[in-house]
Parts: structure tokens; C-alpha cells; sequence
């Protein structure tokens, strides 16, 4: 990863933000901008120095993992510490004359921890050195290098190699928290650090809980199964849903299935650079309504992902945020019939100047087991 | 669990400092207080009244977990429809007149969101309806209940028996994904949710890592392997480490662990109601500094657990929280040595009248496999 080059960029939006420091404390994005996995830690980011809060906990892994900036190992609040340096820092400097000001993450800040910060810092400089501001680090995220894309590409390719064994693995009788334990132990055995999210492996009414963990219940022998998980490589999160039918599908399953299969394609097919978040949305939407389908279809058709399996840009009414290459999001509609049954279908797509590159491989016709 | 009981507690509370109206907006928190466990959801408490806001995607899953709370089913922001909502509740009552106020999480509420709120609310209601407090609910959650007691002595038995059955499987070679894979699947096989965190399994020189999570490194045939992981069981979370030897240990090995277990079962025989959480981290720091290891401790001796696997109370140097009955909190002592090797002992202890309950049972002498 090229960490130099990201500090560059940062530090560019820092300049057209009139910040003389900024303070990292998301820690996807200390990860981002550094290469630092600890769960402890600190990013202060000044014109000329990039220095790395943690605690001992992290002495060894932070010296093999990180380059771009300096480590200092604290006793305790890697951010209280960073803030500290970063007042010394300003208020050395040209800037603090002239109000300089250093900004802080105010959607990862808590109300308590600006508290302290303020605490921490010297009364004169209070007021001048800490301002709210939108994040600088997200945009940049949003938009994935090819590093990323290689990774991204592969941890979806992954994916789809887990979703192939568990098509051979699923027969009726088997506890949804049993298809759960072997997909993620086939996933840690394949290289994955571990799952994107809570794996959902949903059958027969429970696929009508669009976030249906896997519970105690069996496979029935006649209904659909919904499989929605993802595997973490490198750091970054892969995200797929398939609904399969154990036996064969009633009429009206079909028909939903159907449906939704078509708001997916019509989504994927509208995803393209330029294009706003929520002209993709309304192309599933559109489909569904036409269905008769639309209030099944309870959620948004999809979000950015990286770094954390729910980035932005979020894919829904009316967001007004444009398509860019390099964005990796998933578009992933679902119809929904309390007591009956579920369907939804995911891929993740990046992308491109012309369209999209679905990353996520498997068949999407129906698929009986 | 006896959710009525927890509201009227909290609503005890909130008449001490003074509250007409609670925001409830961190997950963990919602749950203790109504059972609900999707990903997205806010709780707001009157004096009279409870609701839970969450969207479209719980409609079902709402309606079967939460008995305590009216449910309402929102498009999007559960926590500004809950302020919304709150506001209007309290600005209807005799409070209103009297500088009514609301309280929220300001721990758990960003600088951003916080925002959010205030912008939602209609002018003459913002300054009056929220102020920052310190959580109701933290101090709450830190003493369990006997159902509590009972699912965490139940989410430590089923950690003694995944250690049980690693015992039998580890051997040179394997990678220690391979052996994060093997628990990971056995917990999930034996009912566990998931993990209360990423699993650490860490070999020879990587046992110097305090965090060193499961890598591609293989098993060495001769080398400390520490073991530190914890599954979630009916929601509660459970921890525990155990170090053992690949062969035989060096002298040297065998020194640094019969100190580090000297200081763990000093602090756990330190536990006590009444007792100071300094005094614990005492009991195993000092052990260590006789043993002239103080600095190859480097972190806190434990922490709370529950719902989430860090909770308070923090067991570390100087803390002034006293131990209470109901309580259960790690003791986990470790001491790293960069570049060699490392070693952490870690149970689950709950605290009680007279002492302390170790709920990991697994052996602590030094298991050579």
C-alpha cells in the first residue's frame, strides 16, 4: 500500500480545509493512512510530521507495521496524547498566530471524548485548535487504489469459493448455525482473518428477516435459504447474498425470486461513473414496484464497502452523491413476507468509467438443492 | 431477563439526576434494556413510557423480542425519530415548564449526531431537552443478575471445553489459522453466536505480542503458544487465556510463567465487594515487580465483561472503583518479552460477598504438549 502517497492526499484536503493538524482516530482510517491493525491508537497528521499514538500493548507489532509515521508509545489514550502533540505542534508553527486550527473527526469524536480533549489542552488554546468538521479521510476511502481493487477482487473471489462448497455442503436437517460454522471455518482455512459481518443463513420464514442470523433452527426439506456473509482479507470485507431453494420453489416463490433477480440486474446495469447513488436505487425500486413488490422491499439496494463492510457512498432514495471509479459498493435488493418467506441477492461491483465490474462471481438464476 | 425490573431501576436513576427523558442509543445498552438485538435502533424512556425505534428491516424480529417497549418501525435515523419523539413527550408534560430535560450518552453519541439532534429539534426545545450525563445505564449493567450469572458461567464452561479440545488437536506444523479455524468451528458447533472477539492464537516469538491475532505462522515444535479468546453465548460474552508449551519449556520460559501465574491467582484471591480495582492490579504487579518483570507487564491486569467484551469495571493501576457483588471482571495478568517470547493466564471472575467466583475452570499449571 502506498501510504505516502494517501498522507499526500490527505494532507492536500487538509490545505483547502485551512487545517494545520488533524487528528485520526477512526480506526479504519489510522489503518488507512498508515497501516497500523492495533485496536488502540492515534493519528495526528501535521504539513510536515505524521506520528502514530498506541500503547504497549502494540511496541512490537506498531514498529513492524508502520513506516510512515513515527510511533510513540503511550500509557494510556493514544488520542488525548495525539491532541497534546498536535497543540505543541500548531502552536510552534506559523499557523497559530494566524487561529490555526486542527480538526478532529466529529462523526467518530465522541461527546465525552471532545471533553477531554479540551480538558487536555491548554485554556488559550481550546477554542482555537479544535473545530468539527466533515471527514477528510472518507472521501479518499471511497475511492479505492488498485491495491484495494486486487484485494477486494480476491476477497470476493473467496467468497464465491465458500458459497460453491456450501451448495454441496446444505441438506435438510442441518442447523442454519451449522452451515454457518462450516462456511466460516472453510473461510478461515482458505485465508481469511475472519468474517466481514455476522454471518446470516436464514430458511424458510426466518429468510423473511432481512438480517436473520443463523439460529438453532434446521433446513427444512421444502423452502428458500438465504446465505449472506462475507470474509475479511487484508483487511478489507467482501459482502455476498445468494437465496437458494431447498426442494422445489412454489409459484410464487419463483415469482419473487424473479423479481428481485431483475431490480438486481437492473441495478448493476445502472451503475456507472457519474451516475447518482439514488438513480441506482430506483432502478431496483422501479422493478419492484412494477411488481407490486415495492413495500417487500424494506431497505436501501446497497453501500460503499472496504476497509468496514458499511462505507459509504450509500445506494438509496434519493442520495445524491455520484458513482466514481474506483467506488467498490454492493447492490443487494430483497423482497420481504413476514410468516412466508424472503429473498435477496448481492454482488459487489466496482466502479468503472463505463459501468461496473461485479466482483462477486456465482450464479444468479435459482438454484434447487 | 426481567426487562421491566431494569426500566424501573434506570427510571430511579434518571429522577436522581434529575431526567423527564432517556435517548438510549448504544446497541449493547438497548439490548440490556429491552432485549432487541438488531443493528440499528435507539430506545427512548420517559417516566411513563417506553419506545424503541429501529427500521424496516427488524419489523418482524421487533415484534418477537421486545415486550417492555412499544416498537416503532422508522425510515431511517432511529435516534432522531427517538429525540423527536422524546421531545414531544416531555414538551406535553408538566415538566416542560420547569426546564425539562432529556438525557443522552454522551460516551457513546458523536459530536456529529449529537448535531443531528439538535438540528431536529424545534428551536425553543433544543437547549432545554439535552444535556450531556454520564451514562445511567453503564453502572447498571456492570452488576449482573442471576440469569446474567448463570448464561456467563454457562459461556465460560463452554470456553473451558473448546481449550479442552484444542489441547487434543494442536500439534507443530499447523498454522495458527488452522487453529483459530478448528475453535471457531467447535464454538460454533457447541452453540456459541460467534466470538467475543478475534481469536489470538500466538507462537513462540509471536506470543510476545499481547494481541498477536491467529496468522499464516506455523506451530513450532518447540515454543510458548498463547491461546486468548472468549464466544458469545445468548448474547454475553466470555474470556478467557491459557499459554501453553510446544515440547519442553527453557528454564527461563518456565520462570517467567510461574510468575505470571503467582501474580494471577494474587489478583484473583484480591477479589472482594469492596475491594478497590487498583488494589487487584496491584495484587499481580506487585508479584511481578519482585519478580523483576514489572515492565514486561504492559497492560491493565482486567477489565469488565458482558454484553460486550470490555465493559467497566477497569481493573488497572490506581483505579478507585470498588469490586461489587455481581460484577464479573478478567484477571489476566501477562508478561512479553520482544523478540523471544510471552506468556498471559486469564480467567473470569465473578465477584461476590466474600470473595470471588472463578468461573474458568480449565487447568493453570503449565500444560506440555
Amino acid at each position: 500500500m502506498n501510504y505516502s502517497k494517501r498522507i499526500g492526499l490527505l494532507r492536500r484536503r487538509m490545505s483547502g480545509a485551512g487545517l494545520q493538524g488533524l487528528l485520526v482516530t477512526h480506526l479504519p482510517d489510522v489503518r488507512y493512512l498508515c497501516g497500523f491493525t492495533g485496536s488502540s491508537a492515534a493519528l495526528a497528521v501535521t504539513r510536515r510530521a505524521v506520528r502514530l499514538f498506541t500503547d504497549g500493548r502494540y511496541i512490537v507489532q506498531a514498529a513492524e507495521e508502520v513506516q510512515v509515521a513515527k510511533v510513540e508509545i503511550v500509557p494510556s489514550a493514544p488520542a488525548v496524547a495525539a491532541v497534546e502533540w498536535l497543540a505543541a505542534q500548531v502552536a510552534l508553527g506559523d499557523g497559530a498566530a494566524q487561529g490555526a486550527t486542527v480538526g478532529f473527526d466529529s462523526a467518530h469524536t465522541s461527546v465525552a471524548e471532545l471533553e477531554r480533549f479540551k480538558t487536555a489542552l491548554p485554556a488559550k488554546l481550546r477554542r482555537k485548535l479544535l473545530m468539527p468538521g466533515k471527514s477528510l479521510i472518507e472521501p479518499l476511502r471511497w475511492l479505492k487504489d488498485e491495491d484495494e481493487l486486487g484485494i477486494m477482487a480476491e476477497a470476493a473471489r473467496l467468497g464465491d469459493s465458500l458459497f460453491e462448497h456450501l451448495l454441496g455442503f446444505i441438506r435438510p436437517g442441518l442447523t442454519e448455525a451449522a452451515v454457518a460454522a462450516e462456511l466460516e471455518y472453510q473461510a478461515r482455512l482458505r485465508g481469511a482473518e475472519g468474517m466481514s459481518f455476522e454471518s446470516i443463513v436464514a430458511a424458510g420464514e426466518r429468510s423473511a428477516l432481512p438480517h436473520g442470523r443463523a439460529s438453532q433452527a434446521r433446513l427444512p426439506r421444502r423452502g428458500l435459504l438465504t446465505l449472506d456473509f462475507g470474509v475479511i482479507l487484508k483487511g478489507y470485507c467482501s459482502d455476498m447474498t445468494r437465496t437458494v431453494c431447498l426442494g422445489k420453489p412454489t409459484a410464487r416463490e419463483r415469482e419473487v425470486y424473479e423479481a428481485v433477480l431483475a431490480a438486481q440486474e437492473a441495478a448493476v446495469a445502472a451503475v456507472s461513473a457519474g451516475v447518482e447513488c439514488g438513480e441506482v436505487d430506483e432502478a431496483a425500486r422501479g422493478v419492484l414496484r412494477v411488481a407490486d413488490m415495492a413495500e417487500a422491499f424494506s431497505h436501501s439496494t446497497g453501500h460503499g464497502v472496504g476497509l468496514e463492510i458499511h462505507e459509504g457512498p450509500r445506494i438509496g432514495a434519493g442520495q445524491k452523491d455520484k458513482l466514481a471509479p474506483g467506488m467498490v459498493i454492493t447492490i443487494e435488493p430483497g423482497a420481504y413476507f413476514a410468516g412466508e418467506f424472503g429473498v435477496r441477492i448481492e454482488d459487489m461491483v466496482a466502479v468503472t468509467r463505463t459501468g461496473g465490474n461485479v466482483l462477486t462471481k456465482s450464479p444468479k438464476a435459482l438454484i434447487e438443492l
